[in-house]
């Protein structure tokens, strides 16, 4: 049986709404370059697959996917000089946010999780949660779980997947934890043969505006992919949706 | 080959925009009831098939889908009392189209194709693309068309899907058109035996609001979907996306 | 008496506010090109003529006009690109819209109809309508009518107009409706010997940014003017505006 | 020969324009309570009245009047406790008067005067001719001169009006000032049976929200308009519009 | 005691929100030339300190200054053509305004000063407060005084410090009480050697678009500063803040 | 001589701006709770001293802080439940971000530092500059640095501070870093005898909307504070603000 919204009729949809205890759980990606081995749209990709494999283990629901970001930042995302990097205005990504959860709300919905795989979205879904919320009232039953998915890797699973040390989520766009992942959910969409291997990108500790596009590797990857594996994700993959799902019901099942 | 953007690299998608003549088209849709029948999702799956199936033939590539619309009105979807329909603010609708074409220009697209397949999307799409062109200025070379794509539906097309007459676009949602298109692109997610078989809504030449939802039929489909088969979905696809190719040849390809 | 809420002093207003049955008309317009031979103003003016025939028939009030409107499309109003046509951003027009709806409310107004007179303004009218009844919540009394004229145009009329077979709504700008009723309600501002007698225009079932302006007939007409007559304008004065009363009455009287 | 541009057809306009030194007049209203004698629209009628007077002897257009104001305020409008009221959000101003401002620049209109009758309105047209003005650019040939058109009441003027003592502009609502005006301009709108006639209202040195609506006079007026008279009017009307004419002509025939 | 709510810890003012009577006063300021004499930051030093004078009066807390203000006209503040005047668009400034009063409103303040000490702000400021109301709703408590403070000025204080008679608030930009009120509370900001003392500007009953950069003194002092001193500055300050803490006494002890 | 823009006069700003090297520093900080031994005000007052203190250094200006910041979140300020807190809507900070950038750049200013001293406006300051950076256009030579200053913590400066171990960034509000800096830079504004010395906060790796305000300490610090001094307080402001400036050495004396 299907778990996407997107795939049910409104009249199947509102019998799924009779349970309280339903979670809606909505993925939020990006359009933005992954080196030359990763497809453009691996944020939105991967949040999406997550989002889904939670949604199996929690009975839950996906909505669609919020296809495109905020702003690539060059040392978590490249910058926004690459071509096929897609942005959305900061306040045109929390509008959206607070529009559809706003939706959510009216149709009943008690449990969303917003399911978050971009790195720069962060703050302005925040920030589109807190106007939605605010305008639905403290009355309102609606209660909201965000996440960036990769916080929930366990330091176990980052000891596998990095036999050598774990470099940090900083450096980590486009590189082992991402190819990875999309090796698992999406084999015929990585380059094998484009792997990137070079050394990590070197930041300072400020930013410049306009990007100093020297400070990126050209190719886009913030640090080596080399390593990754379909194993190394379907394992992340299984670590982190389980994990989710069992915050997800620590949460929404308090009464 | 892909035909989607996001599943390419972005230096694969470097590679094609060198071709000044490339092609993009941006499908609009909506999550929106759809009857007992078709799925809330079904305004953005078939403004993505048509969209990709018209890029299958120019070669050229598919953005992902703007998967939520503008707010759902009584006598052309509905309304907003539905479960499911999940809408945008006008605002936040326009933003998001202003913001990604803004985006398309600087990767140097010149050919831009936005297929709309929500009928409430058309004047928020069209204020979205006038504010992006206003901010690109008058000297960008970006083109951009914008459609409908039942608009592309020929007279005889019309009198082959409605042999008994056809009953005016007003009251097509939900119904043989839309159910027909989407037996034929995705057939498995037609519940073909919740079809519903009432007389059509009847407005009067005014709206009202709050929504005067009793003038909408519960079913939430505003005209009989009887007649609707994968057959006609199949010739209609093809009659709409070859119109809608020749269209794009004919315009893009002057100098 | 005055039918013009601008003519009333604040107290001679609160007085008919006692009413709860009063309705208050607010007639829509633009200021866009209409032909060699009608005015700039045509828009306003017509729906501030129609209003005020049907606020006397309903013993109602009259707001002052919106007197700038949607930007003008090609398909409908000509285009932006010709001189005089001056044009509103869609969200300046839906907070007007939205700020006197939210006015009219908290004086008390129960009864409001909003009278558009320019195709392109009916999307953002509808938004700015739905911003102040979000605003307004669900509790408060006020119902709205949106309408555009036109609408109301029987079949017999339309016979009466075009003994040839009527054209459709969609080329009528400026042409023999608009320049009948001008004729009927303001004949000193019609130049008759301007009146263009030209071919209909002929458009693609889509539209192309920036305007191709070689689309549009130069005159600004989209179909022929001729035929229409003072007495084909009073005609259909008097059938549109009593069937807006009576709809009026069929709403507005429900308890 | 009409000074109305919403009475000329856009070919008409288009001529007129030829003319570098045509001077185009905005007027600036408001829908707000005016005491019991005036009526409800008495700043979008005199600053409309003015703008004509003014548009004949400099042989410029007037623009429609934007016939909604800023918020009224209780020390200069009574404040948005009266029924009738009906006052637009700040940010909505400013951008209709940027929008229309950036449409009679891109007709090219290059002498543009805002005639505003409504005291509250100020700042929020002093925005928007900002707004436009950042818009347009620095190479854009438009000149704007926005005026309150009393401020050109002349000492001499004054001691005519006021034989016992100019009271000040502050208190001047719907009082002799303006009951003049509307004497000379619109009698047919003054009800002088209803004249007010109390001791001026005494303000505090501060404002306080919500509205002490104790401290205005219950009728709205907020000094006495005993003493106006229609010969009032028509000789401030005369000095005022002349000495407009007369800044006109100084301003915008500087090469 | 301090009286900055900045420099108190959360329990420590939570402590001072215990007592109902507890007044916040807001300053709001700009950075604005003042002439070569006085400081950008004066009107934010100024309204700062007459905040914290009236403060140390009424046992009351100053929050952090606005330190950026509304643009800068030519007749009351020189223009936005000077080097260092940095100024917030007209609806960035009643945003935040806004958005401070409901976090105010949420700790629980019930009365709260918002001392403006730049005359451009008042309209941004009074738009930001009503936005704040409406937000807030009708049954929250909070009861808000705006105030420019110079308008405390008695006619006796005028009459001391211009012996020869006051010219107007009009003209009183970086002049006599401005350099008065520095040298008083500021004395090491003011460089008295720079004092300029030439006749005044003399304005058109108009402005002008772009900015007559001629109409302003080179100073950008619109008046004489001569004449001020620190004695007059103290005689003033004492009187102004006398009449505040006497204002926020007779407003906010109603019951 | 004084680094404040603030205390300069205009003549006195625009002669330094001859210097096409000159800094500017704009320090960013917010009006939130500090646990109860630290100002409200803390994060704009370290920000304020840190960019001083820099200024001193490369011979820079520092422009008025910025003194309300972005909404608190629990796992880096607590969150917005406690009193004291008064934070902005994210894109009213992006606004005023974006206006004062625009103004700076029309003064001239070539070297931007904006120097965030609150974790949570890191991102809406980095869309404010884009905008700026947008408007302002590709040929403007204005070039910013975007900074937290504790990101310039060296690693044996950490290794002092923390001999037992740095705990991280993360729960470092009001805690050691903090309360050290806060003793170094205003000691008369700590209150020692409040220091809260209680175990860490443990988050779960997600957020939950409306905030789990039991997941926050009751004391509003995340960390213990104990440990802090005026000791590390100086030697981390001067490791600090000297790496700052060497940074900014480095990055605006590049032709």
């Amino acid at each position: 049986m299907t778990v996407l919204m997107s795939s049910l009729s409104w009249v199947a949809y509102q019998e799924r709404l009779q349970d309280d205890g339903l979670v809606l759980l909505l993925p939020c990606g990006a359009l933005e370059q992954h080196g030359p081995h990763l497809p453009l749209g691996t944020d939105a990709l991967l949040s999406a697959a997550i989002a889904q494999a939670v949604a199996t283990k929690v009975h839950g629901l996906v909505a669609p996917t919020l296809s495109y970001g905020y702003k690539s930042q060059p040392k978590s995302g490249g910058g926004q000089h690459f071509p096929g990097t897609t942005s959305l205005d900061g306040q045109s990504l929390s509008q959206i946010t607070r529009d559809v959860i706003r939706e959510f709300a009216r149709h009943g919905v008690k449990n969303l999780v917003v399911v978050d795989g971009h790195y720069e979205n962060q703050w302005f879904l925040t920030e589109g949660i807190d106007l939605a919320m605010r305008a639905l009232g403290t009355t309102n039953p609606l209660r909201i779980m965000r996440l960036e998915y990769w916080d929930f890797c366990t330091e176990e699973t980052l000891k596998h997947v990095f036999p050598d040390g774990f470099p940090g989520f900083a450096l980590e766009h486009a590189a082992v934890i991402e190819t990875s992942l999309m090796l698992h959910f999406y084999p015929e969409l990585v380059a094998l043969d484009q792997l990137p291997d070079h050394s990590p990108a070197d930041f300072p500790p400020y930013d410049m505006y306009p990007t100093r596009t020297e400070w990126v590797p050209p190719s886009g990857v913030l640090s080596s992919a080399k390593g990754g594996s379909a194993a190394k994700g379907a394992m992340m993959a299984e670590q982190i949706t389980a994990s989710i799902a069992a915050a997800i019901s620590h949460e929404f099942s308090r009464s």
